[in-house]
């Protein structure tokens, strides 16, 4: 019970912590008070926070995405699944709300929570062919990462926290522009019920796309990194890294 | 006395880095030299720096919230709690009468040393009980994080300064906004009793609610995350990273 | 082969992370989404993302020049050197294309691929020469770096990719306006060749002044650093160190 | 020998890529390209850049003001102490030439080479007395780290280039508006030669000053943080540690 917990105050901090950050400083268009690098640092800052606090204790997932990749691989049960991906959603909807209410009590717009959008209402219209292509491609790469380094085999237990922290960051300068950036169904999921609208109607979207690209790391870091390799297995070790 | 006194050093450290920054860069507004981003990145660094130096001695609270969730916890005895308070708020008056001396020699603004503001001087006005929310929220993050990355059973000794430091940069995205972001009762009294007023009047928030949301960190650390479990029990160890 | 795709995917990463984030932001240009600061680091977290997944399996190199340079220094044989520059190059492509499809899909200008470009069409215009010395200093210094922090006997394995990725960030403030930053032959390739033009006449250029500067690095790291020294030869270690 | 080309090229490196950074991206005015961030990250990394590679052989004083920090704790003897000194002073000019040669080229303004200045050519013009605590008080915080997080007792060696690197960028945040940000005489005397005028004519500030911060950071990191004392001598240690 106590890694759900966890997961729950985790994916809290991310969603509050991104997304009040996102609304509070203006949104990420030229001239905000916190500018896209500002957004890019909040959530990235704050998926650290998390793997630094309650990941000693969940792994700090955060992301169903995540969940799927690592069940995907063996590296959970589906009792677990199922038990991180409602407490990621529970997190997420219990920081959408406390957002919610500070915005309500401040005057301001309780329609935007920082909620995800593509198409006509993202600053670069790509499409939904299109964000479905970026959102996949940008949860393959964070989910590749996450499955490296923490790996029992390839990874690295000391910075796995700050490295996965900075990837979402750097994550962020190509999916802001595109869908406000996800790669995350329960990170998307909140506001969206939250605003309804287009941001609802838009939600296929979001859980989709990136539980497609973490299937697909967690593929690759298997079959490509090795990271499933038990790690007193040298000999295999040594042929993957030779090979 | 030594621990004293690196305390005392490193709360001047934070507070003259980061309150300057923000003073001589023009606040946090949009088209500002130093940019939110600047803000956050300077006191978090500043937390870094009093971490990989003075840090050595003291450990490096620089925050009264901060040193009684330690003393919640049992990291730490009623004498040092005192000591390390005291020295602190000595610290960060050090650090806004340095910058009170330089921003009059330079015919500046003797009333704008970085105080910390709710309501209607504040960029967001949550009202008191918001902006109450966020501080005793963000200061139960801060907390949280700090307590587990010290942690003897949890802890990353050689990265805390780095991560603890890269946390406060992160929440600063939520908390300039809103209160002018303390998260430390310290580093909001010296500036407020400095330049009287609102700040004064408002400082029973910067007190309390960081105090508030240390205390909560401080027991979810120790009841959910294991946080002062001795290390070297490895049975306890084993049964509250499985439960 | 696993490396070669290895470095196929981390390629495509860099590139696609890195250029996608410069054109949809905006470019470096005061006042845009993205800004210059936010270029940097999604170029030096997109090298940080590739080394701590695909780095693990190839090392991460990312670059012809930086492959030459290990080359030189022994670090890998003619039949590697040849695999990883072709991965790279395949990789920098997929990357450009894949930006391309999404420019041309939000019918976006499909000449702006973030292509490295020097002299008239840069923010600072120091000629051919200039730029030639510009590209080959940054790529010297990034590669000087690299040679050091992954040497068996200087180097720093846990920290490489994070090293690595933060060097290239710092030299995106003297690159980006003087070339909008290449070192790296596969990074400009890609799009010169898609956007023809200034570019691709220019090429040359962002060839040869990054594998003249990776070369010379290589030199120094090998003869002043000690890079290539047996870390267990003990007495060499210890003359070079007190030299 | 090899460790004063070590420091040669350490300096060089420092000042080319910071001051081309302030200089091709328009300083740390508001709405600049760079922006007061770009350059705080692009010195602080680097110093990061230059500890990672040549900092191996030589420990990347790249400052005068650091090098007698260390001689004063007997770190380094006299004979080095002098060929430091040189070789930082001459690696800095090599990096002002270079970005003189280019800037000449460009067409640009050749009195503007990231040079310090402090009183009405500043910002904020706190008079020279300001001037010089603000640099003095950046530089002992500044050395302070440097000697602990280098130091045999209490450092951290894979950590301290990072660690010393985000010093040096949080300090820009306040050193910039007041001084252009110094905090090292070599950095400060190899623009103001080039340019000459108030930048010469101001350079005693920019070598005393962080000479005064920097002895007074060697003896309280001696005297309160115990970094020279024997890490083999548990005793000592722990007294202090407990004091």
């Amino acid at each position: 019970m106590k890694k759900y917990i966890a997961e729950f105050i985790g994916t809290f901090i991310l969603v509050f912590v991104g997304t009040a950050a996102a609304v509070f400083g203006g949104g990420a268009a030229a001239g905000s008070i916190v500018s896209l690098v500002g957004i890019a640092l909040a959530f990235g800052l704050a998926v650290m926070m998390a793997a630094y606090s309650i990941g000693t204790i969940s792994g700090a997932h955060l992301n169903p995405a995540v969940s799927i990749a690592m069940f995907v691989n063996k590296r959970m049960d589906m009792t677990d699944l199922i038990g991180y991906i409602i407490a990621q959603v529970v997190g997420a909807f219990a920081g959408s709300l406390t957002l919610l209410a500070l915005v309500n009590s401040a005057g301001g717009d309780t329609k935007a929570l920082g909620q995800n959008l593509y198409g006509a209402d993202a600053m670069i219209n790509v499409g939904a062919t299109g964000a479905f292509i970026v959102e996949a491609v940008l949860t393959f790469i964070f989910v590749l990462v996450i499955m490296t380094v923490t790996s029992p085999a390839r990874g690295n237990d000391s910075l796995a926290g700050l490295v996965i922290g900075l990837t979402l960051t750097g994550l962020h300068f190509v999916g802001v522009p595109v869908t406000g950036m996800s790669v995350n169904p329960a990170r998307s999921l909140a506001p969206a019920v939250l605003v309804q609208g287009t941001a609802l109607s838009q939600i296929w979207l979001f859980i989709l796309a990136p539980i497609v690209g973490g299937i697909l790391a967690a593929i690759v870091a298997k079959s490509l990194l090795g990271t499933e390799v038990d790690p007193g297995d040298q000999d295999l070790d040594l042929d993957l890294s030779k090979n």
